[in-house]
């Protein structure tokens, strides 16, 4: 079994497996990272199961602590070495249709003396994904004598961050879905009903509106939306709350969704009127990061483009949270929308606008969409409306 | 948000978080993993959110890619770094309850600078969880000039692999909550239906009878159930099939379920006469790899005791697995039932017995039940029938 994919959960839908990555595609990227390989000077690229082996191999099984993984030399060819018994569900698999050897190792043998089998000669700087556990990575690193462990994740990175037209098609497949869901929160967010009851009917309508499982469920009412990570409890939702619903999760063909509104439960006269001045800042502010994305700004001006509007509002020192993060086949990826990141902006970046005020013990707001950047400008991946949403109380 | 946890799919239920480990429970854990550190030369043991944090500290909560680490050190006091955002959700944790200090680092800084300050000096061999991601490993040993990195994971199942009287209380829960859904089964698997919807109700099922999620969701029917870890399928299943159904998750504690049966659809004259044959002599293995659980038995005995059964019946090339694996806050954990593992059984250890007979292209047949060591012998965990079930066809 493979604890980390939920078959029962995935749901029929049009944004099927046919979009996968073709070997075209894979070779392309293959490609890429050997010549990334060459930039950070390691011998060796290997990569474990997760999005970076979604990314490179268009597809991702495995495995608890049996090794999978995918070695990609500097020079030379690449292989991928998997158990024997999760052979069968490589076959017909992309990198088998590019002609990529698929070695195995069976329970019982040592699965690092094999890998390192595959590596050339002369192999000492070995690079593996940010996510490979550590058992993999040192165990690698102690089967060849003299080697040297380092990251291979900004060089990944390099190449996650810019998505090409499909990859973009998957975001907005991805975001409309979840905009259906958001645009639903009223059938479920009532006063009377607990947090932990509502994420439940929202985690069902991820799924039935087409992800293969939902991923996160932010439910934060009144106090527990000033917790930026708070998930659900069980508080009961109150008329006047102001209720933090962040939520997504992948596409069956992994492409993440994620998107947060802040809903009123009953009207404005049962609110705080600090808490509706606090949602139009952040409306505001959420706006102008997102007016700032165009090709050559920096990721760290989208986060001061935001932060300036709350800090001139007087609650800078209530957004504790850098304004984004990458997203696509995780959902959080690089690159970071955080003071410190000069990196410039190109079209086809992906990544969250979500600048929030959290006033502890009191209420939370925050307003999250993704978005691409383009030629021109920014392109948004969710299109559910940010003004206040007042829910019948 | 955090994407390891689903909010949404939590039952309530009678294992609840009261049933958690406290502040003494977790002490003595800290204790004794601080002597291993000093069994295995680590001058600092890290212990990144997962299975072994939630071990450690009661509480696991994280962590994309945010450093969240616990810090135990073989000489001193334990540590806590999260990220500030994340703060909040260890408010009232019996970690914070032991008086452990919790230190945070806020989004811009360098989290593994900070951590480097809650080591005491002299620091350099620095063991970390199996599972923690590479890029926190190599990190943090990038910020200890001189350091040498090296794994926990085994000390740490030194530790893990043993269950006290509250975990096999769990373990137990576990198996009475999946024993539920496999005796349900029948109300779901039917001629005609995919494997995928099949999957989808058992899946549905796993969370009502009190798991916090499906974790897997194996349904491998006639030819798909020749490969051990198939999950579902559009296949229809058909009259005469034999289907292995594979199925668990974890409570809402973290111990997890795990239980395999074989079923056929239709009657044995529907079937392939030497399907009936091959489940009785896996039944027959499977029953013979508990019977030798005994305090001091080897774990490859396990291995060999079923092992002996399928390869004298003539079927041992198709068996084609390990006989079983531990199991407790994780699916998979020490100790294997493997050949080489020579282990003497203590009581209280947990794991799987799960012998399969797998013939490529025709079907396949995996029996499995979870056994704790008990002082006289093995205590299942798993009690439904084993008996061959004939579904309606």
């Amino acid at each position: 079994m493979l604890s980390d994919q939920q078959t029962g959960a995935v749901a029929e839908q049009d944004v099927s497996a046919s979009r996968e990555p073709g070997p075209a595609t894979l070779a392309d990227r293959l490609a890429r990272l050997a010549g990334q390989a060459r930039v950070i000077g390691a011998d060796v690229v290997l990569v474990a199961p997760g999005a970076d082996l979604h990314y490179f191999a268009g597809h991702s099984v495995g495995s608890h602590e049996r090794l999978t993984c995918l070695v990609v030399p500097a020079d030379g060819e690449p292989a991928l070495l998997v158990p024997t018994l999760e052979r069968p569900g490589w076959t017909g698999s992309p990198i088998e249709a590019m002609g990529v050897p698929i070695g195995t190792w069976t329970d019982g043998a040592d699965p690092y003396r094999t890998l390192v089998e595959l590596f050339r000669d002369g192999t000492r700087v070995i690079a593996v994904d940010d996510h490979m556990p550590a058992v993999h990575a040192v165990n690698v690193r102690d089967a060849v004598p003299g080697a040297e462990l380092v990251l291979a994740g900004e060089a990944i990175g390099e190449l996650r961050m810019r998505k090409g037209p499909d990859e973009v098609d998957q975001l907005a497949a991805a975001g409309a879905a979840i905009d259906r869901v958001q645009r639903r929160v009223g059938e479920w967010l009532r006063p009377g009903r607990t947090e932990n009851e509502i994420a439940a009917d929202i985690a069902a309508a991820i799924v039935a509106e087409g992800h293969a499982r939902p991923d996160f469920v932010i439910v934060g009412s009144g106090p527990n939306g000033a917790s930026p990570h708070h998930e659900a409890s069980d508080r009961v939702v109150q008329a006047g709350d102001l209720v933090v619903v962040d939520i997504g999760g992948p596409l069956p063909t992994g492409y993440f969704s994620d998107c947060t509104r802040t809903y009123l439960v009953g009207s404005r006269a049962d609110a705080d009127p600090e808490a509706v001045a606090v949602y139009e800042i952040v409306r505001a502010a959420q706006a102008a990061g997102v007016a700032a994305v165009r090709p050559g700004a920096t990721a760290e001006s989208i986060d001061a483009a935001s932060r300036a509007v709350i800090t001139e509002a007087g609650y800078g020192e209530y957004f504790i949270t850098r304004t984004g993060h990458g997203i696509g086949l995780e959902v959080h990826e690089h690159p970071y929308m955080v003071a410190g990141n000069v990196r410039p902006l190109e079209p086809g970046m992906a990544f969250s606008v979500e600048p929030g005020i959290y006033l502890p013990g009191r209420f939370g707001v925050r307003i999250e969409d993704i978005v691409v950047v383009g030629a021109d400008g920014p392109v948004l991946m969710n299109n559910a409306p940010t003004e206040l949403v007042e829910l019948p109380a």
